[in-house]
């Protein structure tokens, strides 16, 4: 299953209602936050009633309801620990940073790394593969980082979901294979830098 | 302006025909590439049809042929330098990848740092604020990595695009406000995660 983008801009109207708020705001209309996220009203509209999101056309959307309702549909009411596999350049800068890159109540409660020179402490502890099975169900973890080399990624996906992995952050640049539960959301930076690169040959 | 997600698609389904010619294929249905790429064959054929891509029904499309015409919408027969804005634990990771994490035509040629402590080579060279200027000019820069702290982000960008910038990769968690012909691509890993959480939260 691979993520749908109104999922994606749900989120981004969340980040934009966050700063709204910060800045003293109580109400917003849709042409604010569609201005602000980048999309028409008529979209933040459409995204909002997927939803069951109703506002009052004359007095806007009241910016505190939308964020409980995001809170709610998002599971931001609870902790969610996710594990990170493969300490390369990518997976460290992922471990150092940890709770300024990754949301509020998404934190990475281990790394794993097949290499033993690679077991020493950054932001988070790093286990050897073998540790794996255990931390899951100890930590109760249903998400993981893939920050291995590209030839590794299958493999190290298979693994992740005999031991009840469902949700994976890939970052290498294969298409994993996975059952159709299985959540995969690919992050891939030449595609993300190739996408603005279309855009300026257009122009 | 921002990517639109058709575009992303596109992007994905060249990199999994490289991997079918790879594996020494040389046609491909739509039903094939939709597989791989986790999108319907309609789909798929809806996006080529939209770039002017016909196949034939019972021969299929041209890998080759396929392929030749992605490197052309996307640029990818020049090399394009991009530099990189911010040496934190993100930018550094990705200054030290650079050519493995960005595609084989994509380059940092420079970061850029305000803390001189941050000023010693990493995988690319690092230099003050003052040099972007010049250094854009040079190297004919269109795009840049944003990986300075939210705080900073706006004027980074307005920096940015006062020497010229029109294409930005931003990894702060910031809504950087651009004009109309600048292209914005948001990567913002709480909110990658958060995707899943939500459908994990559904099952």
């Amino acid at each position: 299953m691979i993520i749908k983008s109104n999922i994606k801009r749900l989120l981004q109207y969340r980040l934009c209602l966050i700063k709204f708020k910060e800045l003293g705001f109580t109400k917003i209309f849709s042409y604010n936050l569609g201005n602000e996220a980048g999309v028409s009203p008529e979209q933040v509209r459409k995204d909002f009633s997927m939803h069951g999101i109703t506002g009052n056309k004359k007095a806007g959307y009241d910016i505190d309801s939308l964020l409980e309702i995001f809170n709610r549909l998002f599971g931001m009411d609870v902790i969610h620990n996710v594990v990170l596999v493969g300490m390369g350049n990518v997976g460290r800068a992922l471990a150092n940073y940890n709770n300024q890159f990754i949301g509020q109540n998404v934190y990475i409660s281990a790394a794993f790394d097949i290499d033993p020179a690679k077991h020493k402490k950054t932001g988070v502890p790093v286990f050897s593969m073998d540790k794996l099975s255990d931390h899951i169900i100890k930590f109760k973890i249903s998400t993981a980082l893939i920050t291995v080399p590209g030839i590794a990624a299958q493999e190290v996906c298979n693994q992740l979901l005999e031991n009840g992995i469902r949700g994976i952050l890939n970052f290498t640049p294969v298409v994993l294979k996975v059952p159709d539960n299985v959540v995969v959301n690919n992050i891939n930076l030449s595609t993300e830098i190739e996408a603005i690169i279309y855009y300026l040959n257009q122009q």
